[in-house]
């Protein structure tokens, strides 16, 4: 098990908040400030606020295209509330810096596994000052700092029970035959509502699906429905038009070609969709 | 005509694109990935969605002040059709990369002008596996990260003609005697309308034109007409007030100090509005 | 005095503005232009426009979290009139950039004190061709870009009596017996509406006061009154209660537990707050 992820002071560093860019910056600069030679790169400060899924989600999406390194993730409306602050060293060497609270679980999952977990408690590697309203600068973005500049993570606090670890609640989809019940997981930057299922359970329900089959989707009981295609990618279809796709994460997505399906169906986080054959 | 823009492993990467924070962010780790020692510097990941023009008009504006360098653009509404992804050598010796669909050209002009195109064609400068809608991850960063280590352009892909490629579609306004009719080419941050002409078109319309002369802007077919004056800055003008102003990329533009034109007066991106003695 | 504050060429730089992305992005670039080696880092690019008491209050916040180096702050809605483009340096040994309009001077009072301050004036260090409307750009980003790449303070231009600076005008809360007249300094990210004063003025008011006591916010001249408490932190309450708290800078606030306090209540920047004993 690397202990650190880095030459010292040569560190790569993620920060994904749900801060915007003022409070992020702060903790880049915190960050800057312990490892001057580090390289922060926020991947986003735009977490929808308080959406612990939606975070988790995003940080199991991008960090496998991310160097190996130091990965601050902080979605935490629990702040100032005795939930732990914690370290998870992934099977591919990084170090899962944020809140116990689901949020770095499943990125752990996707970087060859969680090898081991450790408590932020060591008052070296925090502020002097720990406020109760911002642990990211005070608390997440100093224990980056320090790992940056090479100490090691078990000097950061003592180790925690993985199994202890609270888990993100992703929600299975419902597979019946020729219909799948799935959940909004999130929406994304361009309106698609991604949905909590993959390829594999479209073909559960449906069998051999290919491009360009029909689909009905509805939504709010069975009140809303609107016909759509299984397609390859947006342009597939019409300026405008609905599709089934399989997004770049691998969830499947509900879109509309150049246009929102988020705002033009009404469909946000949480929504229950159901897709049927036509 | 250089082929590689920096030593090995120091490149200068900037990327411009519509994808918000998170996916920008995406691409970024995959060209620290390929290339650690680069410095990626996001121009923006808020052009307006699929607003090729716009795109095309802020890499335009914006390369010139920027390091000679690798400059990724997407905004890509045909991503996943059989647009082709390319890269531009320019005069000055940056690459340009992204979807050929007019986004790059307007740059490559200021940049001392297109010396070469190439494909963005040979695999082992992709990943291994290449989505069909996230190709600013699968395609155009492992490019701009490869050249930032140091590949040369030659090896990702056949030449391409550049008498093929596309250019961006900025319409020309049409000069009278006393009136201009103009089309608004974006809004700016600041809710700006910036107007497809200079201020050589101004003098066309309406001969020397000083700071402080009156004009008259008209827009829906006539239907809504505001006195504003030509003016050197914003301040020059009441809080509230209009003018017309050169902006700093040296197109005309519609401002309102400290306030939004393009909220107040309801002009958005390809209105066309005119502008005539009052 | 230091005169540099960083070893030529490897500088820390930040920027701060109201500019959005992509404005702020070209600064950064010109910066790079001049100082390849700097590291610059973006506070905000999303000040609210023209609001120069929240750009002043979140570099007082942010800086002293931050390197020693060069901060850019640029929130200037005089751009293009007389106002004078300055570099002042602190106690810490920053050299702080931006209009003479008060945007700088409460961050310099916390980083150790104004020590010195010059005009920029000196045409060798701004842009050949200076805009009327992007100082940002053709003087600041510059000036930045070549202290950063070891140019010392004074070649700048000359020095300007600290006593002729501008100030920022942050107004005072009126303390009464058991009662607390306060403004609205800024509404953050996460909707809290940031009081113009610290828990000084509120023992002042109230005498001690402990987490959990009740108070009640009026507004809009006694129109509009909730009950809330003095909490440590908002999962202090249950989800959608407000609290009163003493946000990460020192300065109270009142916020919704993970909702936002300036829509719920529909007070914002400059709105007078009054908080009494219920």
């Amino acid at each position: 098990m690397p202990e650190t992820v880095n030459e010292p002071g040569t560190g790569f560093v993620s920060l994904t908040t749900d801060f915007g860019a003022a409070y992020t910056s702060i903790c880049a600069g915190v960050i800057y400030r312990a490892a001057p030679q580090a390289r922060v790169l926020v991947l986003s400060d735009e977490v929808p606020k308080y959406a612990i899924v939606a975070g988790a989600m995003l940080l199991r999406q991008a960090l496998p295209y991310f160097p190996v390194g130091i990965h601050v993730g902080i979605v935490d409306p629990g702040v100032g509330t005795p939930r732990r602050p914690i370290v998870l060293v992934t099977g591919r060497g990084d170090l899962l810096i944020g809140p116990d609270n689901g949020l770095l679980r499943p990125a752990a999952d996707r970087l060859d596994g969680l090898r081991a977990a450790y408590l932020l408690e060591n008052p070296d590697y925090r502020l002097s000052e720990v406020s109760t309203t911002f642990h990211g600068r005070d608390i997440f973005a100093p224990a980056a700092g320090h790992l940056a500049s090479g100490v090691p993570v078990t000097a950061l606090g003592p180790p925690v029970d993985p199994g202890s670890l609270r888990d993100c609640d992703i929600p299975n989809p419902l597979v019946g035959e020729g219909v799948l019940t799935i959940s909004v997981l999130y929406v994304d930057e361009f309106g698609s509502a991604i949905l909590s299922g993959e390829e594999r359970h479209l073909r559960a329900a449906f069998g051999p699906i290919d491009y360009g089959t029909g689909l009905a989707l509805t939504w709010d009981g069975g009140l809303n429905r609107v016909p759509l295609t299984y397609q390859k990618t947006f342009g597939s279809v019409p300026v405008g038009e609905p599709l089934l796709f399989r997004d770049s994460s691998g969830w499947l997505g509900v879109a509309v070609n150049q246009g929102s399906a988020a705002e033009q169906f009404g469909i946000g986080t949480a929504a229950m969709v159901t897709l049927s054959q036509r």
